[in-house]
């Protein structure tokens, strides 16, 4: 197995580039794919402040690491979730990335600074904990990309994550996320620019890239996430990319291509939904208060409580 | 396992309808579901003459059962595609059905009347089994249901076909084919009207249906099919209507429902293409000479092929 552009040994394959690459290659595969992504997309334009929301996970370190790389200025935000030993060690890695590397890391803790966590939240609102979680998410990050004026918020969805997402809507025909599922969502009102610049790569590839760069990450999935809808979806597309190698890409970049306009325009223009500032905390909304404070209204009511990993069947 | 409709002791349980059927409340939910589509689709109205193309399985014999019980005027089309032992067999079904109940068949043997058959015309234009049948399948029901002055022709493609198809489309969004699959395809331009009834019967209904009816047909799947991605992407839905029941009818109905408009439409009137007599056949085509005739010409130049099973791994 040599390296498609030195001939020297190489350290991975993949398949759907049909192509085998060195570590010092492959590296330089994983930047050019985020450069390709940012222009391609229009993401950042030099000098552009970047706010990249740290999870603790592989893509999002590695992400922090090439942004870094390229020369954007770029801080970590790192939003503890209360999902008890699985959010200690996760913080712990995203300390340790920064400190090592000098970077400036941004920390919210759910319960310490909003009086709830996770787990109560997903309790108290009876949603399934992923919906309380990405909801919370959403709302900080936002909220923290504003007040720090950064250009632009950076997450570390890939392509793994972005196919399943995408066969998640189609299989239901959910046409307004069909819309909206772009990797750039464009600033504007109340909202920071978003911007998804792993795209192009994949799960097994950030894995290889923490490895090959010595990031330490938090390899285990989140505990409360066993047995959710998005991963059946992964495995479904998994599958489909055994028997058809490049199956992920051409599902989302030619829905990227030739259909995602069909669904709606990423700014939505076209149907113009009233927001206003939320009555308790001034985000966007569009009812008197958002639902992050409506659902920490209630989280904050009830009784916190104590994690259960939750194992579902499928 | 209790009948939903009249308590008395089932005999399947259909999970996306959450319910149980004895014999004759299943094969009634067959028939209303049929006539849902059949209305639903405006397919067909009373006194139409319809050509059901019959392979000798399950779904297209089940359809010409089902139509002509249901009142309509239904003759079958069968076509000898030369697919060795295969083809004789499903012939030898197809005949015994239409005897046994007095109905008339037209037969059309490929290797008899045009000259070839499948195996020869897939080695001699180098084209997948599945294309070469396809296309000749199309071309020959089409002239039949012009010649026999039918209002419709039917396939019996069910649900689990027509997902299969979707989903095929979807994972490469190949926009073209995406509005123009609809469960009827208006007359026109040359071409019949074409409509499939059995889109709200999955295959496993289709087969109860026969062996509660005493329908014999073909249990075996064409040879040349075996490994084709078709069959894959009906492994992959099986497996999520396994963790989701209901997910084939989402996806399908979901398209019709929501999606199908923002590809095109059924006649494709917006962007129309300039058709012609083919200089061979006479039948509508965008060159001088239509597909089939072309690959007609090139199978009857070719020597004949004997059948080798077709086994590609996935």
């Amino acid at each position: 197995m040599k390296c498609r552009v030195c001939r020297g040994p190489a350290v991975i394959d993949i398949r759907r580039h049909n192509a085998n690459f060195c570590a010092e290659h492959f590296l330089r595969l994983c930047r050019d794919q985020v450069e390709k992504a940012v222009s391609r997309f229009a993401m950042l334009q030099r000098g552009d402040r970047v706010l990249v929301a740290v999870s603790g996970g592989k893509d999002s370190l590695a992400l922090w690491d090439l942004l870094t790389e390229m020369g954007y200025e770029v801080d970590g935000l790192y939003l503890g979730l209360g999902i008890g030993d699985y959010s200690d060690s996760s913080g712990t890695y995203v300390r340790a990335f920064a400190e090592a590397r000098g970077l400036h890391l941004i920390e919210v803790d759910l319960r310490a600074d909003e009086g709830f966590d996770v787990p109560t939240a997903a309790a108290a609102t009876r949603r399934v904990p992923c919906s309380a979680c990405g909801l919370s998410k959403r709302h900080l990050f936002d909220r923290a990309a504003l007040e720090g004026g950064y250009d632009a918020l950076a997450t570390g969805h890939n392509l793994d994550d972005e196919a399943a997402v995408l066969l998640g809507n189609v299989v239901k025909w959910q046409t307004d996320y069909l819309g909206r599922q772009r990797p750039v969502l464009p600033a504007g009102d109340g909202f920071p620019r978003k911007i998804k610049p792993l795209v192009r790569l994949t799960e097994r590839e950030m894995a290889a890239y923490c490895v090959l760069r010595g990031i330490d990450y938090q390899v285990e999935e989140c505990p409360m996430a066993a047995g959710n809808r998005h991963l059946g979806h992964k495995e479904t597309l998994n599958d489909m990319e055994v028997r058809s190698p490049g199956a992920k890409h051409d599902l989302y970049f030619g829905f990227l291509d030739r259909a995602v306009d069909r669904f709606g325009s990423a700014t939505d223009d076209e149907d113009p939904v009233a927001l206003a500032p939320c009555a308790e905390c001034g985000a966007p909304t569009t009812g008197d208060t958002c639902a992050f404070c409506r659902l920490a209204g209630q989280a904050r009511a009830a009784e916190p409580v104590t994690l259960r990993p939750r194992r579902r069947s499928r």
